[in-house]
């Protein structure tokens, strides 16, 4: 059984990548999503174990005591985390894993699975940047700029990642981001056996 | 200027790697194809200066001299060698020059240009590399079985290359070559400039 692909998709906050990440799992219905947990407040329309694992801090903590997840990290002062477990059983069973997660998030599963795939979405410009968290019409103008500050810091750690992909349209994002997949599926490392002549 | 992608296609003798990038290059105007120099004797229908650069003996071993070449080899008798100047002027023009080339002449390219794109065509089953070999008409039963048994230890060279493309069929093995040059040119290491804000 040929191990699956783990798919790390990140972005400053206001890339758009919920979005992506919503066609990339539409297009490719193979491809499993993989749920994090959190201590924030459910949104409007959220449901527990679909966009999230709603914990209260009390839980999240004993997750972490019982190594529960691959990462976990603090943003804006809610607790946001992977599981570990369930997604190395998807893995083993050759599925793919798709996970969409904080840029702090992501370096620390780089470190734990160095064979995971990690493609990092940049805004086409800090102005369409601004737009869009502006667009969510949640911030006060102190947050806006607090955001925004913070995300032109954290596209800087995006140089760690392996690939780039400008979210200028979802279509043109997607569309890459299937090639990036397609192109690791060819890699030689995951393809040792059709060299058996 | 961002510096063109060099895209080095190899497979073993029998594979149909000049079908394949005949494909690629129809495909995708836009890549410059490399012309390699050569001992051997044009075939029919095969230009100097088109399919390659057809070099007597002296000739060749003066190009070698006055090192002309990214890489030469000796392929049963033949000298062929891949002219290194105008490689490098094309790529630093940021043209992408596609080099389909030998197994052995693909590593020496590798050690000198590591920054570019490796990819191994392979056949999809020995049965149907021996049908290709004996298709070309010009085999004797000992150069066949002399090529077949070459074909499969150049097989296990591949294992060197950064892709594998398994040529069931020309549009299947173009399909993945694309993906692949596009997850190239999506490379953090490619696109450091995008992360300027």
């Amino acid at each position: 059984m040929e191990r699956g692909l783990l798919i790390v998709i990140s972005g400053a906050s206001g890339t758009g990548k919920g979005t992506v990440c919503k066609k990339i799992l539409a297009d490719l219905p193979k491809i499993s999503y993989s749920i994090s947990a959190t201590t924030r407040k459910p949104r409007q329309g959220e449901v527990d174990g679909r966009e999230y694992y709603f914990l209260s801090v009390d839980e999240f903590k004993q997750w972490i005591a019982d190594e529960k997840f691959l990462e976990y990290a603090e943003v804006y002062g809610n607790f946001y985390g992977t599981p570990l477990n369930k997604i190395e059983e998807q893995l083993n069973r050759g599925e793919d894993v798709l996970l969409e997660i904080d840029v702090q998030g992501a370096l620390n599963v780089k470190k734990k699975c160095p064979d995971g795939v990690y493609i990092f979405l940049l805004p086409p410009s800090l102005e369409e940047l601004r737009r869009r968290i502006e667009g969510r019409g949640s911030e006060t103008p102190e947050s806006l700029n607090r955001r925004l500050k913070n995300a032109v810091a954290e596209i800087q750690i995006g140089r760690e990642y392996d690939y780039a992909v400008v979210n200028d349209t979802i279509e043109n994002a997607a569309a890459q981001i299937k090639s990036i997949l397609a192109a690791e599926r060819c890699k030689v490392a995951r393809n040792t056996d059709k060299f058996n002549f």
